[in-house]
């Protein structure tokens, strides 16, 4: 073919196909190919019915974006799929890296979508209505020795913490140590909201503090945001003050 | 009336209308009343044409809150217009705390929309793909002691930072103290990237430096994200690696 590829790298939001943009649906109609892993792919299958799908499994992050750029490179319009804000522990970055360090002139657009912290905190009420960090407890690309470092600074900061990645089958331990860490700056009684599935299909939300957040099932589709020193609950919504005189 | 009135806080993205969720236009369809800042309400005029609008002025925070409880209170459905993410520097939580205060029953529903740090982010590229924070500079509701102890620890943990109100007509200084502080943990030549208008019409972006960053403008339509120690540029996108090896 003699036209140019396009790759977009989307982000769907957390899964509920009405938490997406129109620019992010807009992509993903304008493509020819979609790749991306499988779960998030079944997503949003009501809207791929005509394309060509290549999804994969997980942790086949390299594969996919190569496969996204032979398709762009052989002219087709591509959207590789992420959940939540492909922008954020997403596909954006490693797509980018792979079309530069091949020297291909394939344009890369980004498209934002909803991420886990603010899809999560809109079902818990406001809780990061105030200075917040982003942090991922997986180890698997990071040395846990920068993770453990940067829960020491977001506590001692009086920073509300999103917790990324806070459990998987292979990572058990993560969510104790960084619950350790954060109570050496927060109370007992700072809450903390849990919520798996986060604006998708069986969404379960819990409001609990630090001290008793371990009693609660997490996982790897678990959000889970810690409050700041001034976070409190009124009728089951967690709310952290931006300052406001009321 | 005997119908009970609702309260949608919708957070309707940075401004283009494609860049709004679904989720975020139902709410505002389903409404019968508008309530918002009149510069964001306009950004959504399109698509309120048959409602009541009830917009104000700058700083009106608690007024808009009161508005729409009043609405509410009479069986209305409202939706409360923040720009970006409701519950990020947004109206979600002051209107959770008023409608809390007042013992009203009207039901509060928070609709995330992307937040200015995720619109910023895809216009640069990909520079929060690692671990970020956060921080407001706008010390209006917050002693400025605690921004710049924020400051300290988001340099301190080697955090990609996304400082929002980074300046307006009145608070002219901050920008430079925060760059002096970022500057005592990051090196000169971190990159930053200037997002005005991100993802709304007339978006300016810029990549530049700690070192080089106050020769550009920056105003209260700024977002801006400084770099981690790995974050670098390739192609004229700001890429900050999560650390695959590709």
């Amino acid at each position: 073919m003699d036209k140019t590829g396009k790759i977009f790298v989307v982000g769907i939001g957390p899964g509920n196909i009405e938490h997406m943009t129109f620019e992010a649906r807009n992509a993903i109609e304008k493509s020819d190919v979609i790749v991306g892993y499988k779960t998030y792919v079944d997503l949003i299958e009501d809207i791929i019915r005509d394309k060509e799908v290549a999804s994969t499994g997980m942790k086949k992050e390299k594969e996919r974006c190569e496969e996204a750029l032979k398709y762009a490179e052989e002219g087709n319009t591509v959207s590789l799929i992420s959940s939540g804000d492909a922008g954020v522990y997403g596909m954006a970055g490693i797509i980018l890296e792979i079309v530069f360090k091949s020297k291909s002139s394939v344009e890369v657009e980004v498209v934002p979508g909803i991420t886990a912290a603010n899809a999560a905190a809109a079902s818990l009420g406001a809780p990061i209505m105030h200075d917040y960090v982003t942090i991922s407890l997986s180890d698997l690309l990071t040395d846990w020795s920068l993770i453990e470092k940067r829960l020491h600074c977001a506590g001692e900061g009086d920073f509300v913490v999103c917790l990324y990645n806070p459990k998987s089958k292979g990572r058990q331990k993560e969510i104790e140590k960084a619950r350790e860490i954060l109570l050496k700056y927060k109370k007992n009684d700072t809450l903390v909201g849990i919520v798996r599935n986060a604006k998708r299909k069986g969404e379960s939300c819990v409001i609990t503090t630090l001290e008793d957040m371990l009693k609660y099932d997490i996982d790897m589709f678990t959000t889970i945001i810690v409050g700041n020193s001034h976070t409190y609950m009124a009728k089951g919504k967690m709310i952290t003050p931006r300052g406001y005189a009321l």
